[in-house]
């Protein structure tokens, strides 16, 4: 018995964490066999309507992080930006154009809305559309952001930090199932159906401060937050951290499991790197989203300015 | 007499139609000497909530064109998309990562939102901010994109096409203050102080079918129908084609004069390049409109995917 | 028997003109099985000897285009220069620096100089290297351009344009073997092992002046001539159009098939794109060639200024 | 007298060490008010035949650092690559074809040779072409680097480092007349009118292992002996650091005088960066050497891999 607790203690006797489902156990899709949109089939005008019944003062609140060449950025990606001076045209108005030329990821730089074509399960996502298939050397010929629409529905700002009291949650902290629900019950909200369920975890006052730690590890929800969150059927879900989940994961097999819970198994969008300072300061925690993806055929992902509004 | 009707119609005795006012007469703006705003400080808790009582059906409208390599684009700039395929993580959950690289004047191409860096009258932007002074490099140090924020009001659509009873408005039609108000009079709407005026031309139906005749010419407001909204006090004007205004003007002494009345003189954003189809086909004439830009530092604009809620 | 030569006229009888060999037939290369760099092992010193003593004039033609956003490019690829203008020093030496940033598939524009990387027989390059094994999102891990080094040896301008008495061959025209035979017989220079041979159709002088007629079609060498050059052993072979071969191939079962016989079987560089019309106009025949690829880290080949000397 | 000395020893006493000279004084060039080759009008046959004499053995020693993602680089710039897999064409004979897009300042990184429009004087450049002027976005209309051509041309090499014993010349080490005078003598070598001359201190060898060391500060030639090697009538001047010149100046109010001395003044072009281990290793002080910059349009300077052949 000793044994066996050591064992367990261990782990070497567990089996990994959580595995991927194999294809047969996610695909067709609750949507069906040629959907493309996952969670985005959620979207309807009750939801609208809902979301609009909560602008109750007005107010703007915005939940995008400036993009600029100082932002914690992925070292696999750049965000580079070249202006482009005065070109002045020849008529009497004397009339000057300025512009920029911009090298980016665009899509997944900065506060950045996930799409379905960003991750895999080995080469399938989701729906189990084969990479080897939809990609092209110009975009994917499924699952491009074009195909999601602006997002506006019911936000839900789940403060965890507040929960535990803190400015910021310790660096690779494991949000658990409880404490969404304990942070709900304190908060006095319920989760419903197509909501955006976004993650306050105060990881974003390192932004622009600390960007060697803000990208190093971070706090987050892990796997059973994740599933979790999933059953409650969000649209999205967003955090004011880069992957929007702990990382590394605790179960250091597992690289970033709830990008494949989300994005390739369930079909539920990541909004990643949110600015939630303001909201959670304010402890506004429900209002409208209104999340608007730039309609880049073919692409993974979009860079977004999204708002909540109350 | 004859003589001279005809002489004053056809402009052959007339000095040029416009002329960009001195700095004298448009700084300080009439926001103070250090706005860099312009008509984005008309935005307020009640503008918010006018929008948002103009959603009763709860239906969301796109009003952004989807990016791509086949849009019309202005021959000196680019949108260019290289997808960077899967980067496999070494974890047994075997997860892949897609993004793409994208090289574009990301701030002034497809569906874009001009900020007050992108147009100049000599040197001098809008409260008289200079070029010189302000450019860098890699960015504007004054009248950055970032700082305009996302736009939510009311917006209101003008339908010059339906009131001229075409599909299309001619090639270089010049719309009138006299198209502006019976079109505002047939639908029954009033303009107001910081609203989005958003005027339908049916020029967009050539988008990804006819670019080069897209971009060539194209119908719009000239300087008295500009001059005549920029007293309305919008936040911004926007339309269906390349440039919100007629373009050549009919003077061909000028410039695009449109965006020097209203980015540079005025402090108003144009919104180019809009997808208005469905809005005038359904005829929804007054909505809540969201644009959000993306915050990118010292830019010039953004290409933007707004929506109408109505 | 009218039937018969009716069917072999048509090609409706005959099998494909060509076939790429099977990797068993050229794998591995006469270099040996870990080897990379083709016929660039035929370089030694007594090449450079015997092109210095070709130097008796000391005059230098440069045999490279002009790279600029006028020249003809494949639809696929780019080259655009943006000005990165003066960045003053603080200093009291008032210096200002320039620069330019430069997006362009520098490898594969104006004339350029292909490596091994670039062409495929199905997965597989030059020695049976697998594109799915050497192919990072940055780079090649084998044959990668860095590696070849300067290329100084003897070269020989084949005129074929002169053999015709014209000054630019037909738009398709298949370059024979007898075509080059005859040329040489009457230039009378006879090729080398480790020769640069350098073919003059005349093509050139649409460059920059109709580059839609350069890029549709061309004139050059065919399966025939391509595979008696590769048995001369020449390191590169070079011509005045895009492809250096005939373009589109006679046989239209053919994708450019000496790209495949000189890059992938028999590791012979390419050449393309030459400018060559003073070289012909001078009939400077025999030359030292120098190509100095640049050193670009597992790229698939470098934009070049190749100059003659004699 | 004593109180002298050491004053003018210190410095203490003196002005500014070195000013730039007025207009006035360095224009017209004495290649003419409109030239724009400077030192390139040096190029002759004669030199060609000199440098030819040079090739006794047929080695090839190449000069150029491999352009990779690894290189030290000057933070405002960048070089980037990425690979575009294969485009696999629909003919039988299965030819596929890679490529890459490249990103970079590709005139002003790794081995790289600068013409004049790289380096100003206030606004003035080589020959006083302004800046203002000259520059578009796309280019300098005067001074691009497509006009140079190749430079072929006796080669000499100054091993500073060799003359002082060491494998490296000291951070900040400044070469003074003497050191080239004696360093000359010893490797029993005479500069002569229209030689590239380059200067081996060994800083060279931090390249890629130590990139911060390699860029922070480095030996090389001040301002006294920069203009005792113009006097000698150079086409270019080279060494193994990353301006050719001490970096930083002893006199802190000088920001890289060499190259306004060389670039603006005199019409000299550098060559920095260069990798002359071997060259140094083999004690080859004479050779010919031959550089291809890339005829960019309009460009300040290009990426090179030059060549010593002997």
């Amino acid at each position: 018995m000793i044994v066996l607790t050591c064992l367990a203690g261990s782990g070497i006797a567990r089996a990994q964490s959580w595995q991927p489902p194999p294809e047969s156990a996610r695909c067709p899709s609750v949507w069906g066999a040629a959907d493309e949109r996952g969670a985005g089939n959620l979207k309807s005008p009750e939801l609208v309507l809902r979301a609009a019944q909560l602008i109750r003062i007005g107010e703007v609140i915005e939940l995008g992080q400036v993009l600029s060449v100082d932002m914690p950025i992925n070292p696999i990606r750049q965000f580079d930006l070249h202006t482009k001076r005065t070109t002045m045209n020849p008529q009497s108005n004397r009339r000057g154009s300025n512009e920029e030329l911009v090298i980016a990821e665009i899509g997944q730089v900065g506060t950045q809305f996930d799409g379905f074509a960003h991750q895999t399960i080995g080469d399938s996502m989701y729906n189990c559309v084969k990479v080897s298939e939809a990609a092209t050397r110009t975009g994917f010929t499924r699952l491009g952001i074009q195909n999601v629409g602006a997002v506006v529905t019911r936000g839900v700002l789940i403060d965890i930090a507040a929960l535990k009291g803190v400015d910021m949650l310790p660096d690779t902290y494991e949000i658990t199932v409880q404490d969404l629900e304990q942070a709900l019950s304190k908060q006095r909200v319920q989760l419903r159906r197509g909501d955006a369920v976004v993650i306050h975890t105060g990881w974003g006052r390192l932004w622009g401060k600390d960007n060697a730690r803000y990208q190093a590890t971070n706090p987050g929800i892990g796997v059973a937050a994740s599933e979790w969150l999933a059953r409650q059927s969000p649209i999205l879900v967003g955090a004011d951290t880069a992957p929007v989940e702990v990382n590394p994961n605790p179960d250091r097999q597992l690289s970033l499991p709830t990008h494949q819970i989300m994005l390739v198994v369930n079909g539920v969008h990541l909004l990643e790197n949110m600015k939630l300072d303001e909201l959670a300061a304010k402890r506004v925690y429900e209002f409208a989203i209104v999340v608007e993806p730039l309609k880049i055929q073919g692409a993974t992902g979009s860079s977004v300015a999204p708002i909540a509004i109350h």
